[in-house]
């Protein structure tokens, strides 16, 4: 799965950086896509990438702020126009459902596809499936504003298969049979425990894409032993005062942040205009506490193995 | 006065055409701006032309439409987020003012600017003052669209200096008096005709801005011995029954209007994402029948003297 980053400035559109939005794809589960917020003219900037909108299954809204949900009737209405039909689900604060039914029906715009609106009103778990487990908390942005925890569940090991050659089991039928009970008994009378020839499961991967937030506890819960945090920087080192009177964080707190809920890799985005030149220092400054950070950019994709 | 255009595709962004709009931009006007329907991503457009949102003063959406109007909340929210103070009208039909309440509010958007919304509702002049008087006509769309006809008013000629000097009347405030009396007497009491002492009437500009339609009287009556007329083209020559099922013109159709109508110019916009390679052949098309045509292009802009 990797992510791909498709706009990543703060408030308004600069020339250089959209406003958010960035999507999960997913090869490995079918090419699904996940989409996390969808700022103005999030659509265009998916038509310079190879994201498909019809394989987008689910949209998260991390909070209501215009950088984070005016391209959302676009998006949805091109999906619709490009052949869309698999049901898409959108989750977010209280207020997206009137968003997007508002603007869909003004512009008489008929979607061929299900669409499910699921408004958040508190932390916990909001989406699991026999592969992934999504839960929120609320994070302090001024309006309510929720972070997102994705755990990919433990996948089965592999079957050994060398072992079981070895005990003369051959490829057939009966793999399978190892793979889904717990005992299989074979042909010849013996019992083998299945566990004994699968491998060590799997770990799930573990990510956290919060939403624009102050240094708070929630952030640090969301983000525990990940393997990404997607953080906003919207400001430099030394500027904290200014971070927490308008609910946002500094490239310094994103990285205390990042090395208090143990992560793995951490990566600032939501880069105000004002480091149109200087972005790299925000990058500096987080690597000084937090090593593994990487700085966002409009279309650069990070994969996660 | 010019025209700029911010966008000149049709439906769905393309990568060289963006949904429609365009802004009229009056330097004889201290500046005002004008801006015709507002697709998503328009102020986006606008951070590579001049286009000053704070100048923008009146914002005419001919139909409700999603690649007319999906940008309108990020247009408003960043008129005030760079300053804009002076008051904002927006015209448009019916659920207009549902569909800007609603984004801004859901949003948290608090303009520093005073908006007003005037939702239309039927033919007639919707604007006039000194300078300007504004009419709209209903075309033929499949929902509510409107026509705008914006009619510059006659400017008094300008002060015959030469004459006035030879008559003996030197520069001075008497000027002043003789623009703005019908009749002024001089101190030696000579009394002068002012009428005799200014040139004629400049004549004001008429242009017509219409919305997506079918072929229809209305587009006709709206462009009547205008100086421009700017009309979709959605389809080609010989995509007529298309045209009519879709509720759109093909650019003979256009071409045709603007012949019945007797405007001095023709500008082709609304251009489907299907004539990227071939877009010229629109403009070949409608000059067969109407010569004075041009093929409008993003960021293009026609100085209207
Ligand atoms: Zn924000
Ligand atoms: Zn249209």
């Amino acid at each position: 799965m990797h992510f791909t980053f498709l706009g990543t400035g703060a408030g308004v559109p600069a020339k250089n950086r959209n406003t958010t939005s960035m999507v999960l794809t997913m090869p490995e589960y079918q090419g699904d896509t996940w989409m996390f917020d969808c700022g103005e003219a999030t659509q265009h900037q998916i038509l310079h990438t190879s994201v498909k909108l019809s394989k987008i299954k689910k949209i998260f809204i991390t909070h209501m702020h215009g950088d984070h949900i005016y391209g959302l009737p676009g998006v949805l209405g091109s999906r619709s126009f490009q052949g869309g039909v698999d049901k898409l689900t959108v989750y977010g604060p209280k207020g997206i459902k009137d968003f997007i039914e508002i603007s869909l029906s003004v512009s008489s715009t008929y979607l061929k596809y299900p669409l499910e609106i699921i408004e958040l009103d508190e932390d916990g778990i909001i989406y699991e499936d026999g592969n992934f487990k999504v839960s929120v908390k609320e994070l302090e942005h001024g309006i309510t504003c929720f972070g997102y925890r994705i755990e990919e569940k433990d996948q089965p090991g592999t079957l050994l298969v060398d072992r079981l050659k070895a005990e003369g089991v051959m490829p057939g039928p009966i793999y399978r049979q190892i793979k889904e009970h717990a005992a299989v008994t074979l042909p010849d009378g013996r019992t083998l425990t299945s566990s004994d020839y699968i491998g060590p499961d799997k770990k799930g991967r573990k990510l956290a894409v919060l939403g624009d937030t102050r240094v708070c506890q929630a952030a640090v819960e969301l983000a525990e032993n990940a393997d990404l945090l997607i953080h906003e920087s919207t400001f430099s080192k030394g500027m904290e005062q200014k971070a927490h009177s308008y609910f946002h964080s500094t490239s310094t707190q994103a990285a205390k942040t990042a090395k208090a809920a143990n992560v793995a890799a951490l990566i600032l985005t939501h880069i105000s205009s004002r480091f149109q030149e200087d972005d790299q220092l925000l990058l500096e400054e987080a690597r000084e506490i937090f090593n593994p950070t990487y700085l966002a950019k409009d279309f650069w994709t990070y994969e996660l193995n």
